[in-house]
């Protein structure tokens, strides 16, 4: 069955982002930290076509996330491009061939026309807010998952609507100190650990979200 | 070898006190539910002289936290009786036999004559800082370790001294909103997971602290 879930890299004091986020340094200062866990993986360098990288238990993680993803729903500032009406001449940070080969869900406050990439990546600008974006993500999910990229903000309003599943966090023992919180603003869900899976790098929790 | 730990509770959120602390409510609103998974244990009943409770993985983890603790360091909130001089009248929230059964070094600023309760526990009021206090408790602890009792203060001092050997968060499902934070104010310590244990309450990750 279709769920609507979201796996983030968040710090042991609770950041998903570094302090100073900026257009140049989307996910703050120190917040690269999180992600070094994913980028020494054998199967994250696969899917970059590079060879090498750790066969690890991280290296399952990864090569599971995506698996079974039909659609993503993203925030505007994790597609990028800056405030305001669109520049048409962005495209996303990830080039031609963006990483996710489905559609993608952007929420917006700007109407902008799709935006087809090589790959099958598709971007569909949604004005209409977060539930529209759930509803078209549906009707072309079908019966494969539906990932909430990010960022915080996306998945705060997703988690206290209600609508999310499932969160997968994976616990990086990293201390930030500031930054964007994951876990503010989202009232008092009831969450159970479902999934635990322990590497030395990270812990992995993925929680189901009780209706 | 005796290493110097803290083992603690803490929400999904980082919290390991609710807000709005008081005399009357020293871990907050909703702190208690940090707490709910230690009550429902079988070994934790055992403790406390009563029978029943679940014979769970979590109550294996309470049974083991308390094993190997030569000596105890708090902080004065923890220890309670409120700010400044001591009401003398005053012995802790434990009653005649706290569960400690060791010596307790209180951290604080007013002087006080030591406690000799029963059952073993002797408080200890330390007033030249967290550096003597952890002199002092390893002078009886042998090679038994050393538990930093809490609260996040205390805690959050020998972090950043560069004190800590060893993390042990118990990471609870349950957002707070709002609350005493635990790891704020403590640089950029490196930590390792070196244990995780799941269960359907609880999350238990114990950290190293590389020096």
């Amino acid at each position: 069955m279709s769920s609507v879930m979201c796996q983030i890299s968040i710090s042991l004091d609770g950041f998903v982002a570094g302090p100073n986020q900026s257009l140049e340094n989307p996910i703050g200062e120190g917040g690269l930290r999180l992600h070094q866990w994913v980028f020494e993986t054998a199967s994250w360098r696969e899917q970059q076509g590079e060879a090498g990288g750790a066969l690890s238990v991280d290296s399952d993680v990864v090569r599971d996330l995506f698996k079974n993803v039909g659609a993503y729903i993203m925030g505007r500032k994790m597609f990028g491009g800056g405030d305001g009406p669109w520049d048409e001449a962005w495209t996303g940070w990830w080039g031609e061939d963006p990483p996710y080969h489905v559609p993608v869900f952007v929420l917006t406050h700007y109407p902008r026309k799709p935006l087809a990439m090589q790959g099958g990546t598709i971007f569909t600008f949604v004005t209409d807010g977060i539930e529209s974006a759930l509803e078209q993500a549906r009707a072309v999910a079908g019966d494969k998952d539906i990932e909430i990229a990010g960022g915080a903000q996306a998945v705060q309003q997703y988690l206290r609507a209600g609508l999310l599943d499932e969160l997968y966090l994976h616990i990086v023992p990293v201390i930030l100190g500031d930054g964007e919180r994951l876990l503010a603003n989202v009232g008092d869900p009831t969450l159970e650990p479902v999934t635990v899976i322990a590497s030395p790098a990270v812990t992995h929790v993925k929680y189901r979200i009780v209706r």
